[in-house]
């Protein structure tokens, strides 16, 4: 173990001997999180109580020189937790609670390690709503989400973390303290840092405090399961459903393979599907007046008819419609458990889709893949994965990047670009140079030397290895 | 006139002669905008016809080290399009096209010096909605909301002009050319330059091309008056609506005297108001479904109940909605022509009014001056108008920035912060320091200078003169 013995005592010393780990097993436990397969561990994974500890070891890591990886519920796609340069592992698990619910004002604040499905059963509970719900919302944490600006199915009409984040409490790479913000729903006062902050992916300073904006709970919706028969025309669908003037709360496009291998993968899920069959819309609409509710889900079927589809399944019960969200939350995990896979986060505005989509599939042709796609089609956010399966790994290793780069090509020229919620991270770093100018990438790259000149804040991430 | 000869020539030659002005006309007419009676006139007024021009035009401010401000409409409440430090103002008057609608992804790309109404009711006629209304809508144009931020009577329910701002094409101080982001909906890829870029007030970059989110319009919408005995409980209201679940569109607040002097200065408009009544709520509800609308109404009275308020005053027509929007929206010009006045744009949680009115009152007391509030109160967001009267203009220049340096340290001790949609500019850039640390205030000065190392884009403004 080569980290250095006097850095590891001043560590001890900051959180206390039982809160640094430096044996096998936790550093590989920390060492990984849901991207890919890939493993690498920190030198030493450290779980401070607090931002004053975490203000001590960040002062110790530019002292040092340690690269210094922040380490959330390890659910990230893109790779951002891990330790690339090994270094101190960050955990952020001891900063958990939800500090405030602030019924008069509409607000939560809360520590980063709180896991996004529990802070939204909290709020609930006062009859609030935070509508942003990741398809992990069942394990990843509200700081993570703030660090990749995660969306979610709800993102089609109520935006994004971004769209939620008031104010946070950050520990800079320099050991200071500060308030990104104010606790206001409005602000022209200096340049936005909270903005900023949001999806920097780890990589500007350690988020220890957000406040997030909460709407009222609304308390009905309607769910509906639509069979196409064409895949292409479930994706026309989805711009054509806007331009009548309707919002859903999700809409959601799944491929056929999607449907068959979740089904698969959870038995106790059932949904008939016919064989000619080759894609799903699952569509939701919300609000707080069930005839309204039926009214508009009657206009979706209106626009519905000028497309080839099957019998539509309305979900009449909560069980039901869980049993559909379930499905639908649970494609990723079935996927992985089918193939090694790697995971694209297209996104493109949502017109564009059905070019997307057949793009993709020209591309998975010419060099030699297969892909399984789905996603949040409002927000023109489609999930490529892209299997393995059969192919050699030779073919794997230098046929599908090249294949990757084309399919971002394509969604940049698409007005698109490369990540819509899960990040760049560790994987998709070297395609940045297609989404952006060396200028503009040397402008984000100064950005970052401004907030951590000696680059000790999870590096590795986002930016090219050659610039 | 100092403006250097030669540098003068290149201008020539970039624009063309009939664009570059250095008669004193002009360039009065150039050196104000809205902010109170300050009038700094530029060395000379260039009007460039597009990004390149504008390229070339900040590659010789650089050379020359000559400060540079771009001007908009000149509606600024803050003093960002004032030439503090002389050189070239750049009018932004000739990129005034709307570039393109785009139904099928519901965007619109546009020039920045479109009119804010003007752009609205262009959407409006292919069934979109662009909800960010300005008061100065009719007069402001888009790319000054940009730049500051803006907010206006609809953010309460559908936010402010960043939540609609997908992607910027900035000329960068250097000269080069970038689009900030995506034209998508979500976006994980990088940092978030856009959203640095809005709010920047003009000082990070010059906005070139604008891509916006649109909504389905909506077809509804009630709108109602209600005058309170007391202030502090037309304050307690706000809140209290929305902790019943509803969302207004609109939640305008106006103590008695802006009332008074804008039915004084507008005597079109007719409203009856009794002499007990302290202070007025203009609440709003919009959507596609009227009848939802009556019974949100009426669930608004309900709550209205528990407070001692006149009748209330329905919106019958179109054009009784319109006499009440006319009769906010002049609120500022009324007080402006009634007296000399400073305004402050604070904005604290919505909860926290009653405490920041009754506060500014007494400040105002303590330090003999009056003040007349109204604004955004469902967004928390009041402006005062501190006004001269018969105060002797020694203590207007002595008393009052003590008093307002009181008003905002209230402000930001109730969690909020010193503007909420006008932006900092020159007026009140000398109170950053009780918003932010100095840490803080460096790390944004850092930022300005990654983007523009000779600060010649807008100085002036933003950052207190001593850091």
């Amino acid at each position: 173990m080569q980290f250095n013995p006097e850095a590891l005592q001043k560590l001890i010393r900051i959180v206390g001997e039982q809160f640094v780990f430096t044996d096998d097993e936790t550093r590989n436990h920390y060492g990984h999180d849901e991207t890919e397969d890939y493993v690498f561990p920190p030198s030493v994974v450290v779980k401070p109580a607090n931002a004053f500890e975490i203000s001590e070891i960040l002062k110790l890591a530019n002292d040092y020189k340690i690269p210094t990886t922040p380490i959330g519920a390890r659910t990230g796609l893109s790779g951002g937790a891990l330790s690339i340069y090994k270094g101190i592992g960050l955990s952020m698990e001891r900063l958990n609670k939800i500090i405030e619910i602030d019924e008069n004002n509409l607000q939560i604040t809360t520590e980063p390690a709180v896991i996004t499905q529990v802070l939204r059963e909290a709020v609930a509970e006062k009859g609030l709503f935070y509508p942003v719900d990741p398809s992990s919302q069942g394990s990843c944490w509200i700081g993570g989400n703030v660090a990749e600006n995660s969306g979610g199915a709800r993102a089609v009409k109520y935006g994004v973390t971004k769209d939620y984040v008031l104010n946070l409490e950050v520990v800079l790479p320099n050991g200071e303290i500060i308030w990104t913000g104010a606790n206001t729903l409005k602000n022209s006062t200096g340049y936005n840092l909270t903005q900023l902050m949001v999806g920097s992916e780890g990589t500007l300073g350690i988020i220890t405090k957000i406040v997030l904006k909460l709407l009222p709970q609304n308390s009905h919706s309607v769910l509906m399961l639509v069979p196409f028969y064409k895949a292409s025309q479930a994706c026309e669908a989805v711009s054509a459903i806007f331009r009548d003037g309707i919002v859903p709360s999700a809409l959601e496009f799944m491929e056929r393979d999607a449907i068959d291998w979740t089904l698969k993968y959870h038995d106790d899920i059932s949904v008939k599907v016919k064989d000619e069959v080759q894609a799903h819309l699952l569509i939701e609409v919300d609000g707080n007046y069930p005839d309204i509710l039926f009214s508009e889900a009657e206009k979706i079927m209106t626009v519905l008819e000028q497309f080839e589809i099957d019998e539509v399944l309305f979900a009449d019960t909560e069980d039901e419609k869980n049993a559909l969200w379930k499905m639908r939350r649970s494609v990723a995990e079935a996927v992985k458990s089918n193939s090694i896979y790697k995971e694209e986060d297209t996104v493109v505005p949502r017109y564009e889709l059905p070019k997307l989509l057949e793009g993709i599939k020209s591309i998975g042709n010419k060099y030699g893949f297969k892909s399984v796609c789905y996603g949040h089609a409002g927000d023109g956010n489609l999930h490529v994965n892209i299997i393995k399966s059969d192919m050699s790994d030779d073919n794997w290793l230098t046929q599908v990047p090249l294949g990757i780069r084309e399919i971002f090509e394509l969604t940049v020229g698409l007005k698109g670009t490369l990540s819509g919620e899960h990040g760049i991270g560790f994987v998709q770093k070297n395609y940045m140079d297609i989404a952006f100018t060396k200028t503009h990438l040397e402008l984000m790259e100064s950005i970052k030397r401004v907030f951590d000149p000696n680059n000790i804040l999870n590096p590795g991430k986002i930016f090219p290895d050659e610039l």
